[in-house]
């Protein structure tokens, strides 16, 4: 093959590498620009006061022309996430499965843009073209139903992207991932690979969805109170799994939170999960039937304050409220960074002396496979080059280690960073440069409104609060009319440190009428007169840095 | 004996039970109230700006006359961080064994209060009276050199604090805990038993140090570049296992971070370390050996943002600037409510190109007992009583279970909360009400002053920011003389949002021009109109809710 015959194939990560979460990948063969998924993300504690994150897409939006689809590899928040924000910018076709494009139907609907935006229906065995450029998909097995990886056709070879996989030997649904199918496409040759790096630090085989399942129903069989259950609503296998239990234990079920009832519905609606027409029952028929004839499914496994199970918990909750001869189950582990509110909530359960069983107790198996199943789909695809994605940079570099256990160069994987590209003439791969690429902050209504200098401030306020200081100056005469006036804000409470404030007013007023006698008429260096002064003396006093603002108004 | 003959003999915490963190407990035998260690506790998520954290000691202020003394377990911070501040309350003698005293009095030094304190050597054979009451103790194994347990004699039998342990069959120091002291205490009658939680939810037994030293000398013979290692510096145990390997390895060491450096000149001062002469180095000659002679022992196991290692990490080390060849080894776990600042460690140091040993890679163990370590504990005091103690409420759940499979009966275990007390007399016990508990939190100086009001207005601010509005009134006339100005931080950057502020003052301007025209007198209410008219309009607008904070001048 001469150097002119091949097309240039880019490949690069818009979200999902070097961080969980708001997963976007790009796939460029000559002029077809192919997403895979559009994901969010949950901000970090330091982004405060912030909703979710979205990717930038800013590349996209200079490229619409060329951006052919986005292919979505299944239906969590991290790969759909992110698709009504993006659509509103670019509007291009979104190509997914059935249960897929069901979840993202709805939140097209809630942003108002479902009626502008083409939704194409795909299967494990569509083949499409997207510009001139063909797509096949392969079945996975995750902890939802519907899942697909994507093979991109080029001449050069298969790009493959995984999605979220691991190789579930007993899946709920009796639907195996395409073992048969990955290892045909190794066979014809895939160029680049990359695959999802969540466990890359795990060793062994990820349990099977079925495992948890058992765990369920033993902790059912031996219940005689009420049982509440909490899960991730997008698993739909474990759902199936409780109402299972649910039905054998002659319990009927209830569903609380937004996001339970409304997977619950589209994936019944849908055929995704299956259930005898009497079981559902209403949240308020609960309290009607005896403890052992009911089970409540309940958002709320993250820990987060607002949901239905916190709220049981706390007592605030409308029709439920936990007592001591609940039995609790949490099937779901805690994410990165909820650890914390996930233990609080089972602590605020055990305070009430109700049954709790989590963690370890069989009730959880991970989505994503282990080293074992990740070095079996690096056999199977045999793919020239590699990129671990979908992780954070720890995860990708101990895939890159399982890579190069299997085989793979050193020089052939790359561990790449939002926005790096790899291209790909001539079967031969390098590094070919960046498209921008970010974090888009969405907090209320405001998306990208929030920036460094926004949540620089939310930082200081939040360490030590706020000293505003009002003073009211007659510029013609340079005298002080009126104040200053000192109120603070999260600093310290007002009636405990009176005299704080009074020596700090003390403080400004000295300074003010020093500026004032030195005809300083420039408002901006009395200010920072005022911002140095003050801050200095709170520090001395305090220790602490609060937030100085100096207001001057003018009569 | 007859209901008069036995004394009354009282339990409580005021921290470490429902908590990871502050342990404080007070036994009491009559009039004497004995104190087991004065612990501090790292802020919540919802402590914004708290430093520190320390226990509710009105009880042992109001009864100062009764306390004989606090008695310290180990030098853990958990244990004695809170010392400084409740001795500047109280002052009574504080016992503790050689190491521990030596950090105490480190601290009682930057404290000021080392003259006034009356510190009281004691080791494990130690026999002591605090007021009437007979004390001894026993060694334990923990992850920092000269544990004890308690044993407060009364004549109902012991009450047992077990201190935190593990029983470790090769321990570093090769000082065993002592098991058959234990047993002849429980063959004598153990009233109650006061025993640590934190690894009660892990079965099994908890790893030996001695097998993270063997982890750590592994990665040093075959690394072959420089050698960086961060521990938690009290972890003595640990410091001496790489100084072994660094002899092994013929590397010089040297120490960065204060922690770490003030612990090794104590520990080596009081014979708890041994090197020999010529292996530290200073850190500023680092640089001048190859990087196969050195390894720099470093704190910021935790990733704290401002320790060493994160420091070296972002290339903001005075000394040391981690590089691709560099190895870097995490000798720790992460504490909960740490796992994202260590990951974004880890991750930072990958992206470098460093080589991180971690976590699951042998270079880290418990200083807790697992369930088997628990079991054992109980079936060697045989206790009549049980209290599960240091940890969270699930864990004191958990511990609780093991309890009941040894065979303690239900009704004699008891989950006590801060401040709840456990009264026994005639050696039955029964509630016995509660002593005021609670956290003092502590902000720079102040200890105390930050109270829920000022966390509440933080976590406000944090969140979506503060609007500033101030107005100059002329009372009199009852006109608007200057303003409204309208000044925002945390909220939005101005530049993008100009016509949203500009809209806003209009929108305060018509309040105010409406309440002057109908003559609102009372600031309050004009204040109140401000703030919801605004708030009103601004959540509509974008879905936050900014603190408001209007402030009127007047002329």
């Amino acid at each position: 093959m001469s150097k002119q015959e091949t097309e240039k194939v880019r490949v690069f990560a818009l979200g999902g590498v070097g961080e969980i979460g708001k997963n976007m990948y790009g796939v460029e063969v000559d002029e077809d620009i192919i997403i895979v998924d559009a994901g969010l993300m949950f901000p970090d504690d330091d982004m405060l006061g912030v909703d979710i994150v979205i990717p930038d897409v800013t590349y996209l939006v200079e490229n619409e022309d060329r951006v052919r689809g986005i292919l979505l590899t299944h239906g969590h928040e991290d790969h759909i996430g992110g698709l009504s924000y993006v659509l509103k910018k670019i509007n291009v076709p979104v190509y997914g499965t059935k249960l897929t494009l069901g979840l993202v139907e709805e939140k097209l609907k809630e942003a108002g843009i479902h009626k502008q935006t083409t939704l194409r229906l795909i299967d494990c065995n569509s083949r499409i073209k997207l510009g001139s450029t063909p797509v096949s998909f392969f079945r996975t097995s995750h902890s939802i139903p519907d899942c697909v990886g994507i093979c991109v056709e080029t001449s050069q070879g298969a790009v493959v992207h995984t999605g979220d996989f691991k190789f579930d030997q007993t899946p709920v649904d009796g639907k195996h991932a395409e073992i048969g199918k990955m290892a045909a496409i190794g066979q014809r040759g895939v160029l680049c690979l990359l695959s999802d790096s969540t466990n890359a630090e795990r060793p062994g085989t990820t349990k099977s969805e079925s495992e948890v399942g058992q765990g369920i129903t033993d902790v059912f069989a031996k219940t005689s109170g009420r049982l509440i259950v909490t899960s991730f609503a997008s698993n739909v296998h474990r759902l199936q799994q409780v109402i299972h239990a649910a039905v054998a234990s002659r319990r009927k079920l209830a569903v609380v939170g937004k996001s339970m009832v409304r997977v619950i519905t589209i994936a019944s609606k849908l055929g995704y999960l299956k259930m005898p027409k009497d079981l559902l029952i209403d949240i308020d028929e609960v309290n009607r039937l005896k403890p052992e004839q009911v089970v409540i499914l309940t958002t709320g496994s993250q820990g987060e304050p607002m949901s239905a199970l916190t709220r049981m918990a706390r007592g605030a909750h409308r029709h439920i409220t936990i007592t001591p001869d609940d039995t609790i189950i949490i099937a779901a582990s805690a994410i990165p960074g909820n650890e914390k509110s996930v233990s609080a909530v089972i602590d605020q359960l055990h305070r009430i002396g109700a049954e709790v069983v989590y963690g370890s107790q069989a009730v959880h198996a991970s989505g994503h496979g282990s080293q074992e199943e990740l070095k079996l789909m690096l056999n199977l695809m045999k793919p020239k080059y590699f990129l671990p994605i979908h992780g954070e940079i720890r995860m990708q570099h101990a895939h890159r280690e399982l890579g190069l256990q299997v085989g793979i160069k050193k020089e052939r994987i790359y561990i790449v960073e939002k926005g790096e590209v790899v291209e790909f003439t001539n079967n031969q791969a390098r590094r070919g440069g960046k498209v921008p690429s970010g974090h888009v902050l969405i907090d209320g209504l405001g998306v990208g409104d929030v920036g460094n200098i926004v949540l620089r401030d939310r930082r200081l306020l939040s360490k030590d609060g706020i000293l505003v200081v009002v003073v009211t100056l007659n510029k013609k005469t340079n005298t002080i009319v009126s104040g200053p006036n000192i109120i603070s804000r999260g600093f310290v409470y007002v009636r405990e440190s009176e005299e704080l404030l009074e020596k700090s007013n003390e403080l400004v007023t000295a300074i003010l009428q020093k500026s004032v006698t030195e005809n300083v008429s420039e408002w901006s260096s009395l200010k920072s007169n005022i911002r140095e002064g003050l801050s200095r003396f709170l520090f001395e006093k305090t220790k602490r840095r609060p937030m100085i603002l100096p207001i001057i108004m003018e009569v």
